[in-house]
């Protein structure tokens, strides 16, 4: 069998996350029936992240393995063509039988974009999340900067999800300004469920000054979720990159 | 009766464009509805370019007369209240009661985005065009500065559309390349119908190496339509300025 890795950019508007679905659309559940459309056989496609619905992705990393002798440029162009128009294969490679999407990424890279003009956007409102707030960035960044380094992230978690561990790196994080348009963009080793979001949906609160920058610390500090700011809606979020 | 100047967003793909149709939704068609909506009464809505179908604006710009008293900034959020997603008004101020949004633009700036990357991009789907070619922007760049200055544009107009004149003047023009997307910007005092689109089809040509640089200069002195390069769709194109 040959082991295929695909980079994939979709927008996530459309879709109940990647992760495949009985009754509801999803990416993984459109990938598999086009690549079973192509090759002929069920192949099960592994995701190095399971984005949430509505969370769009630039290069969302993954593999499935199949007996087909195509070629993976071929696969490439045939996958494509049985995709919907808002998801799409970008590069296609074969790679190692051990590869794995998922268990081998050493990190992540997220985006959050936030708009804060007076009015609501219309070209990019699937993208970013609309604050009525005009946020202070310079707040905002300030207070990111507890996030990084290892902690246990316990405070920025989905309650209900269950992990061996609630430590994780942050290696990088930032605020940056482009006239009404914030983006905070944070790279990490992995990431709790719904982890970026809850990062988020706090510094957007210490943006409008209703949390101090220094609390964030506390926050982090405490473990507890009920303490941050609440989890940022899924339409901002883009998994960017997956690092190998 | 108040004179409002209105500047719009809007995405153009689900429209028929600018103008007002019977059976198909429009952008001013919306317009006039959501500010009857507001003021209780009709009132027309006169728009600086009328953009074709699937055409988007980042800065629109548009008056009309009203005797409604509401402040402008009521106005905008009252009118945007009443618009779809995918239009809204960002500002709204009270001028001259002879300003006249059309007859008063000096000049307008459009853009036009290209993609040549090897995949369809799921992201941008509605708004770049994708070309399957390969575009060599220094040669497309050679040939746009042909258009500079002031030219009877003939070789470069939908035929069967009427005006006086199809002297034009073009102020600036530029083509940039970030990665797989190519940006043509052309500013000018004034457009033909289908002008900025016939010029960016006849730019592709020149970048897919099917016509050479040097040939624009002749093409344009022609003032032969058929010797231009297509028509380019609609989806690639902004109206992003208009210019008093």
């Amino acid at each position: 069998m040959r082991n295929i890795k695909l980079t994939l950019e979709y927008q996530g508007t459309r879709y109940h996350g990647w992760q495949r679905q009985k009754n509801a659309p999803s990416i993984q559940g459109h990938l598999e029936q086009a690549i079973k459309k192509v090759t002929g056989k069920k192949s099960t496609v592994f995701g190095a992240g399971r984005t949430d619905a509505g969370v769009h992705a630039r290069a969302q990393v993954a593999n499935f393995k199949t007996s087909s002798k195509l070629s993976s440029d071929v696969l490439l162009r045939a996958i494509n063509a049985h995709l919907p128009k808002d998801i799409v294969v970008k590069e296609a490679e074969e790679v190692g039988r051990d590869f794995n999407a998922r268990k081998d990424a050493h990190g992540k890279v997220y985006s959050y974009s936030i708009y804060d003009g007076p009015a609501r956007p219309a070209l990019l409102r699937d993208f970013v999340y609309c604050s009525r707030h005009k946020l202070n960035e310079r707040k905002m960044r300030q207070a990111s900067r507890f996030f990084l380094g290892r902690h246990d992230f316990s405070a920025f978690r989905t309650t209900g999800s269950s992990t061996k561990t609630s430590v994780r790196v942050i290696r990088h994080i930032n605020v940056k300004r482009r006239g009404n348009r914030l983006t905070i963009t944070v790279e990490g080793s992995g990431f709790l469920y719904n982890m970026v979001r809850s990062l988020v949906g706090t510094l957007i609160e210490v943006g409008r000054g209703k949390i101090e920058p220094g609390k964030v610390k506390e926050i982090l500090d405490s473990k507890d979720r009920s303490l941050a700011g609440p989890t940022a809606p899924p339409w901002g979020l883009f998994l960017e990159k997956v690092l190998y």
